[in-house]
């Protein structure tokens, strides 16, 4: 991991927000693994989840709780995913959801669940619920560092991370946590990132200015393709800050929020990157002169997910066939591989299809010796750009994935 | 790898090839590097190669010679795949095959170039060129395994087999050679095939039998899932074996045919993934139940790419969650992951979409201890079925591929 080169920020509270962090003896050792996060006054809640048509059971009741009403509460584990577990898995989900709405006094619907960790373990609900009265006496409204530090599984460095923004003279925060050590762990649950605002929004806005926001950060990082059964992003506005309501995207301040929010996505999404597992290099790949964006992100995709460029990243070899390799076989439509260049950092490696003529191996090298690595592609198909980051395969990554249950 | 689990068979002479193989100095040290072989009288020639979007120049003009005329001549080198050389990668190509013309007294356009080795290195042409007289005279019927040799280049073991079947009531040969170590090597031009039978067929039937062969074999391995620049399989037949010609798929004889060239396909597929870069364990993949066969091949090609799960293979963890969240990543339509069945060879795994109540993790281990190993996955959709093979993921895979060109 390259975990070193991830900031620790302050993390201002979210007016509206109240937030707790215990151990629940989820793990052997004691750490925290149990927060909760209360929802005060008339918020609007905006969520985007896994893909994953095996999705665990805290995906399935958050879910069907956003239809119902509107979110009050978050209930959060780390220690286990509660995925693989069948019926059993909703019946222990609704448990501990039951058990918080009948403190908070609320309907059930109201709790959204999340969960990190082992698939295919009962939930242990007997240790949630017992927990969650001390957890509802020490709510404020300055824990969201513990909480960070909760739903961290193999994550090397807690990831968070606040912006103030001026919205029609109203000054608003936004706090962003997340956790995930690559997208890489369907085991581990993945990524779970819970992002507040006092902002007031409406919900369809939120909703959309929450999807191209993703769009742009966590759905453009890859550490090796594997997508999780528990993936989760949440946005809410408290609408705390006493801003004229955001009605739409169009609306002023909402590409100011719009900006902020995007800002704090991608500072997250990188920063589960960049601690991402065995991981030794942070590269940024930047695809230019595609057809569409579709385009762009295929050729992303391809050379982020090719092992062959992602041993030679670790070895800092500057192995420019396997990156010509990998585009020649993205499917892009109407490609003339004899235009296409490639770039490392500031350094021409391919031009016209073959070895830029200025190229020298040292030159590759010196440009692939540091830990942040910028590869362009230059495709000259059409205007569409697109940013994309992932990391390099390293011996470390066979490792942990080898010995992770062992 | 586990490549001492290839039996080496003895390669038996086709009538109407003759080989011959020798040192030209393309390699460091000395070893067979550059063979030809003749094709007499009147054959018909079939051929696939990449469909990556950058191909060597020696695709690129195989491809032109076949629309123009009967190829006589093969002319292979290893050593060199004359890929991402641009302009002057194809007169160089066209330079050798031009030399191999004069002396065999033929149109350039009968002769198809194949390549293997490093990208992004000019072809040594003189060397190849000086080669040729010798290579010339010392064709025989014989040398099919110096040829099989020739064209290996990270293999550790030559891959060939032979088969005779009767064709009513002739006996016809067929003689498969082939090179690589996983389709994992763009700079190593991953795959090449030679197959040749003395059957009679004509050519759109002879194209359509490769074509079936392939799909069921070259088509169905994957290391890592990147694909290369040099792929070719050629099928030639030189009809000396007096059969009536096979003029289509459904003609007499044409089954028995297509069978023992699936079989020979299959084999040499098998043998590359098990001589794959740092493969430890053999997996064979059965998808059922698909509604078509692309489904199943998607969620094969999915289980094979995954780095989660060929790591957790390569620990002999039976880690069912990995294997169930590619599945409900691989995109099927109407899938109900409640149906879902995952067997690691005789045991039950997964059943309903959880861990199997039979199960144990004793079981799993059991099962997983050995180096071959079948993954069987029922979708229970449809009634489609896919074979598909491949290898785990180990620290020598990222040693090599990392360690490669230093």
């Amino acid at each position: 991991m390259v975990a070193g080169t991830i900031d620790q920020h302050p993390l201002l509270p979210v007016p509206g927000i109240r937030l707790s962090a215990c151990s629940a003896g989820l793990y052997k050792k004691i750490r925290p693994d149990l927060a909760i996060m209360a929802i005060d006054g008339n918020p609007t809640v905006a969520a985007v989840f896994t893909r994953n048509a095996f999705c665990a059971a805290p995906v399935i009741i958050a879910r069907e709780h956003l239809q119902q009403t509107t979110p009050a509460w978050l209930l959060i584990n780390a220690g286990n995913a509660n995925a693989g577990m069948g019926k059993q898995g909703i019946t222990d989900t609704l448990s501990t959801c039951q058990c918080l709405a009948g403190l908070a006094r609320i309907p059930v619907s109201a709790v959204l669940p999340f969960s990190t960790g082992v698939i295919g373990e009962p939930l242990p609900v007997d240790k949630i619920c017992q927990s969650l009265p001390q957890l509802y006496e020490t709510l404020s409204v300055d824990n969201w560092d513990a909480v960070a530090k909760t739903i961290m599984t193999t994550d090397t460095v807690r990831k968070g991370i606040s912006r103030e923004v001026m919205i029609e003279g109203k000054s608003v925060t936004l706090t962003g946590i997340a956790k995930g050590s690559g997208m890489i762990k369907p085991d581990m649950a993945t990524m779970l990132a819970f992002i507040a605002t006092d902002a007031a929004i409406e919900k369809a806005a939120l909703q959309e200015l929450l999807n191209i926001s993703v769009e742009q950060s966590f759905n453009c990082i890859s550490v090796d393709g594997d997508t999780s059964t528990n993936d989760a992003c949440i946005l809410i506005a408290t609408g705390k800050a006493g801003n004229n309501i955001i009605k739409d995207v169009s609306a002023p301040g909402a590409v100011a929020f719009r900006d902020a929010l995007t800002d704090i996505c991608r500072y997250l999404a990188q920063a589960i990157i960049r601690d991402g597992e065995g991981a030794t290099k942070f590269i940024t790949l930047e695809v230019n002169g595609g057809s569409d964006k579709q385009e762009c992100r295929r050729v992303a995709e391809t050379i982020a997910h090719s092992p062959l460029i992602k041993t030679a990243l670790f070895a800092s070899d500057p192995n420019w066939g396997r990156i010509l390799a990998a585009i020649g076989r993205a499917g892009i439509r109407d490609l003339d591989i004899d235009n296409v260049q490639i770039y490392l950092n500031d350094v021409c490696i391919v031009d016209g299809g073959e070895r830029a003529r200025t190229y020298t191996e040292e030159a590759g090298r010196e440009a692939l010796s540091g830990s942040d690595i910028n590869i362009r592609v230059e495709l000259h198909c059409g205007d569409a750009s697109l940013q994309f980051w992932t990391c390099d395969l390293s011996y470390d990554y066979v490792r942990i994935n080898a010995e992770y249950r062992t």
